[in-house]
């Protein structure tokens, strides 16, 4: 499947909770699918693209994250559903954030760009359907980042969104993910070569390789640095070198291309923005902030995510249930992929999808 | 208690596995107790000094890590028992390492220094014993490398180590723990101000902060950072962003005393030769190695311990055990401090070593 990148701009400003207006907001976005279909929206994980499905180019390496759920036949099928993705607000792949232009001084908004709230965020999403003309969502999912903004939408506009599925997810930031962004936020801010955010585009600051090394460790789980780099090493003297070989490279595997489009501001923007995630903030109780969500709503969790273990999924479902008995449909997935299995498990995540929209009708 | 910072050069020039030759070994170390008691032998965590108890001035804020162990009528009762404790080789604390000055050319080793293996740390350690004419000891006890240390002892001479105590363990090291001390070799070595290990002595590396912060994480758990940072703050408005506030600081707490003393080239050698451990190594079978441990062992896990989980030493238990059945004893730490847990659960520490020594008529 080919895919077009699309940018729109946005008709009126948008203002963020803490009173900044982009003047002319700007959301990148991809569009698969059948344009007359009930409506799916698609949200990207924390420091993914808007590219969930297809090739811009036959020759691209690969293909978007979720590219195993969306075409002909498969769960988001393309056949039947009309299906956007977009960039998050702030984020750094064309949407309005920190590496954009502001219009006001010529030149890219760097670190004047504010801090955002998911719910930002969420009311962004709103603007662009808006903009698109589009009134209600069939279904909207997404993984990690983009299950709170999944999460989050159904909150605050329940009679837009029909139906959600937020794949590693919580209700509010754990407490660890939350150690670990602010850990990424120094490691950004504090290289010399951020220059308060005004470094050159583009370049590599080393405080992002080495948030990315320790990604490589927290998104994904103990066990599978034994499987890539341990297992596959049998008993002999001087094993433990070997392991210790293979252990350095996949630590470094793909870091360099997976760090070339990093933009650290927008770094910085996306790890405040889901600190920030709090369902109950605002309301009485946790409890009565999470009820908001009224549609159906499928949670997976990862069994070896240390982001947002299975915990969070269940307490979420078990909010929700108490008051809409069956609304909240919870799934495990199993890997030793941790965090990243909310993109790299497309089995699991196809299979619990499946069996949930049609046991939904949707 | 007051105790003095002592130093003593060994006699005889030290090699290391892979041949290099140590001119004029040094080895820094304190000692508690009794002269004329049996000995106790302590080994220090990676990045601890060997300062276990005690204070070196009435007005030090803290005494050494295992102070609530070591004392008149404690644990490692200073009224029966002969205490040393020592500085690991290649450590930054005074024995020999990158810190120290090469008699050779008159300048601090620094990058020249070798890599090194657990297993030559614990040669240094029988070096410094034949120095000191002590050819047997009672007791061996460490946290994390310290246990490690330990444990190798133990299997290289059976006939010097009595007993031993291996708290956060594991007989060969664990995949992630691996991958970490890999991101923290390349925060060092990344970092510009490294300079291939010629930096300024005191230099207090970017990348060095990052690690402290990784660590922070990492050597703790998930657990403490909520008891810390969120549930101290209660539902209100506004509550996620005094968790963020919170967090954020514990995060950094202690940080600028806390990598005042580092070097970052003996960081390097330090993790590299933890990486190295492998008590099978050069056998047949792990098990093999692992069962030239001969001597009671005491093996004690911490339930949130990220880089050597509980099943770390239930596997040296069952190993030891199944050829001399009662020979291995272990008992978990509980603690949301994780890893930390090895020096801050004193009282858990205290109990269960009490409770074995006795049991071992030690």
């Amino acid at each position: 499947m080919l895919v077009e990148k699309k940018t729109v701009k946005l008709v009126y400003p948008f203002t963020t909770e803490s009173g900044f207006v982009i003047a002319q907001p700007q959301v990148a976005y991809e569009e698969y699918g059948t344009p007359t279909g009930p409506v799916i929206m698609l949200c990207h994980g924390g420091l993914s693209s808007h590219h969930a499905a297809g090739k811009h180019a036959p020759t691209d390496m690969q293909a978007g994250w979720w590219d195993a759920l969306v075409g002909p036949g498969k769960v988001f099928d393309t056949d039947r559903y009309r299906i956007l993705s977009m960039n998050a607000l702030g984020s750094m792949f064309g949407s309005s954030g920190a590496a954009e232009i502001d219009p006001a001084t010529g030149r890219r908004y760097g670190p004047t760009f504010p801090d955002v709230s998911v719910r930002d965020q969420a009311h962004f999403i709103k603007a662009f359907l808006d903009h698109m003309g589009i009134a209600r969502l069939h279904l909207m999912a997404g993984p990690s980042m983009g299950s709170l903004h999944t999460q989050q939408m159904a909150a605050l506009y329940p009679e837009v969104v029909g139906a959600a599925i937020a794949v590693a997810t919580a209700g509010r930031m754990t407490a660890s993910g939350m150690a670990m962004h602010h850990f990424m936020i120094n490691a950004c801010k504090g290289d010399p070569e951020f220059a308060d955010g005004w470094y050159e585009p583009g370049t590599q600051l080393f405080g992002v390789k080495m948030i990315w090394q320790v990604m490589r460790i927290y998104y994904t789980s103990e066990k599978i640095f034994r499987i890539k780099c341990f297992d596959p090493i049998s008993h002999k003297p001087g094993a433990q070198r070997m392991r210790m070989d293979a252990t350095r490279r996949f630590l470094m595997v793909g870091l360099e291309n997976g760090i070339a489009e990093y933009d650290p501001n927008a770094l910085i923007t996306l790890t405040n923005s889901v600190n920030t995630h709090d369902l109950g903030d605002q309301f009485a109780t946790y409890e009565e902030g999470v009820q908001r969500i009224r549609c159906p709503i499928l949670l997976m969790n990862i069994d070896h995510d240390q982001e947002f273990p299975l915990e969070c999924a269940q307490e979420l479902a078990s909010i929700l249930n108490a008051v809409r008995p069956g609304q909240a449909t919870e799934r495990m997935i199993e890997s030793a992929w941790g965090h990243l299995a909310c993109v790299l498990e497309s089995e699991q995540l196809s299979h619990h999808i499946g069996a949930w929209m049609k046991a939904q009708n949707l």
